[in-house]
């Protein structure tokens, strides 16, 4: 491993430049406007790879965003690694809250990263922590210290649901065979607190339309006694939280998983500071269902929040226009053992039975994903354990994430792999919102910590054949 | 007046023509994108004015939009009518809902308009109506006919509360003195039943932020701990209605004029029919304040509607944002005797009560107007009704409106003059919504309808000084 951390040490600017390269091409998979770049970013990244020693690379089309494969196989009796990542992005609006164009990477210091942080939309979610793979494995390879085979598949729609994933997945099965999945698109508690992410919450999302009168009428004249689409989608969405913050959709929570005592206890033992984590976001107080800590009411409880709404005059000054239209995208986190579609369902039908006679309701899905949990007990975990304990000199904490990778409980049913989410990014790095960023400790940590993963792997795997 | 009604028959076609030139000019007077055409709009008029022979025609300016001011004083003994009317327009908005653009006028038959309709914005309210005026003076002036002094006053902000208006009255308060303002701003109950506005509601609008995170956060990351603005927006806008659709603002109610059972009956006796009511809207069920009929929820009670709401993300596809602010567009339409900056600060306190200590919440007044009534024992009343009788045929009813021309209060207060509310609008007519229009049928019958009002108000006014 000494050459390879040796490498790293001497091309680590080098690997910055490039990933600022990528950063700058605007891949936004969920904006059509932006197909050409979501093209040209897979592109850049096939290039990349072929360019550092990577067989067998491709552009793989699909009916929406294409995938990039590469493989390189050293060896029979090695264990094959898949690692997975995405290269498309979140859209970067609203544009006037960044402090810097989101496709421009620039460098600067922030008191949790007083080495410095890449700003820009992708650089922590998920270009940034994908790239560091790719460059891990330039290191290995180039200096003849690869243990494992290793395979690429990044994909360019993670962002828009992973639709086209699931289908591609299937069809190359014997392609994509593999020991392990290895995955970099979670955070770590903090830099002074490794862990390693072992739940992913799952993801149903949906837009629903509240139409009222016909067209847009003047409120003056009919308000009063003709429907508000408005004040009628405030009040459907109002009722879908009790007092105490629970949800109320019926048969909600029916297959939630109940957690053991044994379990919350371990979650609730990372050093979190409730009014840290007030100040970092500025609110005088929070607000979660009832009976459960913040950890897990972001991690082990599901939720459901609105993420846009809109209806009416939005505009410069005031118009008294009581609307025909109101909308919203909604979108609720799933735990183990609720299932994506059946959650659609059930709120669907609830949204529906709750729609006054006055109105007419429409609720189109998105896209969903299934929650995922990773056991602890197996050697692909404790190779992730050992890995991090080298790179940064301590044992790192289970902790499972509020967020959603809905591929992960696809990638088990297909590929009959399990995935380890290795994480460099902090939650406060602004992933989905203005000022993306990914700390210059956190690149560094991350291209060290996973030639140690392919080391640790090898020799697990390797202990277990002979033993 | 036979040469006068003879002078509008001839004429009528060009007078079409003029009021299309007029539409043409976008003077949209909330959006500063269009300031420049506003200005164009009230030099377009006042050229209009001083070619027909008024005098003293100006456009005056005010720290908002300008205000055209022209006369004809014919004689210090005869009455003297101040015509109010304004040229600036609602915004267009939403553009894709019109069938033909707003500022390109056509005539196009509608099931309600048979001889045809003007579509374009400002048609209606108030471009075509206020031009009524104009047209109805040259005909007088030019045949002679003229048996009033005619002042008039035409505002470019009506649309965002007329607020430059109260002062510009109180500094000319002797040039603009005057017996009777009228006012052609308003609708009628139908071309089969004529009526004249004996009662306009107030209006208070306010714009709300608001704010719980400091920045756009990840929805997966932080939902289920951290307040979502939507979701707390949609709450309290929701907990302003209680489940008899009554507005829950303590002391809101107070000051509303209770209607005698008389007048209520009076009221309910215009035809109205709620399935036909229904059926134009499009919507299966109205949903008003309990205990009130339709006529009586749009004029004798006070509402509160959301006029617009944003927040998050709007754009195409999905984000899993949980946002940092939310907003609304809030107005109460007010009833003798609420106060519209008291039931501003009534709402204001109440809005900001119920905000969860977990968001921060502002808000902003915009334009607010007193509610305004007319009394019908009145000569200025007794003009309109014989100028009616006389062009429809049938003598009008008096009706309450549910809209709001905030500035006829301040008239009576500043200029202590009454005004009448002598519209030719159908509630129909799609004012403030895509699409507005004004029927060939109500242009023609208004221009017969004004010299009408002139001549039985100055043979009133003559009778009175002669008994």
């Amino acid at each position: 491993m000494d050459k390879t951390l040796s490498y790293i040490e001497e091309h680590g600017e080098r690997f910055l430049q490039e990933l600022f390269d990528l950063l700058r091409i605007p891949s936004v998979s969920a904006d059509p406007a932006y197909a050409a770049d979501v093209q040209r970013a897979a592109e850049w990244i096939a290039e990349n790879m072929r360019q550092i020693g990577l067989d067998a690379v491709e552009v793989l089309p699909t009916p929406g965003h294409p995938i990039v494969y590469g493989e390189k196989i050293i060896s029979p009796n090695a264990p094959t690694v898949l690692v997975y990542g995405h290269y498309d992005v979140q859209p970067a609006d609203p544009l006037d809250l960044w402090d810097s164009p989101p496709f421009e990477p620039v460098i600067k210091k922030t008191d949790i990263h007083p080495d410095g942080a890449i700003f820009a939309r992708g650089a922590c979610d998920d270009k940034g922590q994908m790239f560091l793979h790719i460059k891990a494995f330039e290191a290995m390879w180039q200096t003849g210290e690869l243990p494992c085979n290793v395979k690429f598949m990044i994909e360019g729609e993670e962002e828009v649901g992973s639709e086209h994933l699931g289908l591609f997945c299937k069809e190359n099965n014997e392609k994509l065979s593999c020991d392990v999945i290895l995955i970099s698109d979670t955070s770590i508690f903090s830099n002074e607190v490794p862990t390693i992410t072992t739940g992913l919450r799952g993801l149903s999302y949906v837009e629903v339309e509240v139409t009222g009168p016909n067209r847009d009428l003047h409120s003056g004249v009919y308000g009063g006694a003709v429907a508000n689409p408005i004040n009628v989608l405030a009040r459907m969405i109002a009722s879908l939280h009790d007092e105490k913050h629970h949800i109320t959709i019926p048969g909600f929570y029916d297959k939630v998983e109940i957690i053991s005592e044994e379990e919350r206890q371990l979650l609730n033992s990372v050093p979190f500071d409730k009014e840290a984590y007030k100040k970092d976001l500025g609110v005088a107080a929070l607000e979660g269902e009832e009976g459960y800590t913040v950890i897990e009411q972001t991690a082990i409880r599901p939720t459901l929040d609105v993420n846009g709404i809109w209806g009416g005059y939005i505009g410069e000054g005031s118009k008294t226009v009581l609307p025909s239209k109101a909308f919203a995208k909604i979108s609720m986190r799933l735990v183990p053992h609720q299932q994506s579609d059946e959650i659609t369902d059930l709120f669907a039908k609830h949204f529906e039975s709750i729609a006054p006679p006055s109105v007419k309701v429409k609720v189109t899905p998105h896209h969903g994903g299934e929650p995922a949990v990773t056991p602890i007990d197996t050697k692909e975990y404790r190779a992730a354990e050992r890995a991090m304990e080298k790179s940064f000199g301590k044992k790192p904490l289970p902790l499972r994430s509020g967020g959603s990778i809905p591929i992960v409980a696809l990638f088990e049913k297909v590929l009959g792999a399990k995935s380890i989410l290795l994480g460099f990014g902090l939650d406060s790095d602004a992933i989905h919102s203005p000022n993306e960023h990914f700390g210059l400790f956190n690149f560094r940590i991350g291209l060290k910590t996973i030639p140690w993963y392919h080391h640790f792997y090898a020799e697990l795997k390797q202990n277990s054949k002979t033993a």
